[in-house]
């Protein structure tokens, strides 16, 4: 199943304030299984962003939702975009139903 | 919440079979919230675990199960001990329950 494990880079001093924005309650999104929101002891400036989706484009139809992109819009001032990694996987076991 | 995102590298050609034990239905791991195993195709010899625990003592406890041992006494003449990577997170949001 589509996975993905990815870091965003917060702008200096703003890894918080884009924490908050991510781990909002949210409405559903439709195939979602995962959305798991961490931070790493050893970077600083990052969160990371583990989910998995019933299809690409189920990931894909939810950056159209308009409350997503609503949430994007607040998140983007917070964002170092040269900082983004992203891990592309397969889950083959132990997906939330 | 404990949280790591690891990677085993499989001896050459036996990625396969490691995914097959990685992969078996097992008995309950007490504190485990999530065990995802996956594969990236970028990475022929690699299987991915994502796992989240309630403690690191939780995790540490799982290690010592007889069921958990078994599978890692199978697992390891499959396993390239110096392609192990893992990098250990803080779940702060969507953790399953």
């Amino acid at each position: 199943m589509f996975m993905l494990h990815g870091r965003l880079s917060a702008k200096p001093g703003r890894r918080d304030d884009l924490l908050r924005i991510m781990t909002e309650e949210g409405e559903p999104l439709p195939g979602n299984r995962l959305y798991v929101v961490a931070v790493d002891e050893t970077d600083a400036d990052g969160v990371w962003a583990t989910e998995i989706w019933e299809s690409e484009q189920a990931h894909a139809a939810s950056l159209r939702l308009a409350h997503v992109q609503e949430r994007i819009a607040r998140a983007l001032p917070l964002i170092d975009t040269d900082g983004i990694r992203q891990q592309r996987l397969d889950a083959r076991a132990g997906v939330p139903d």
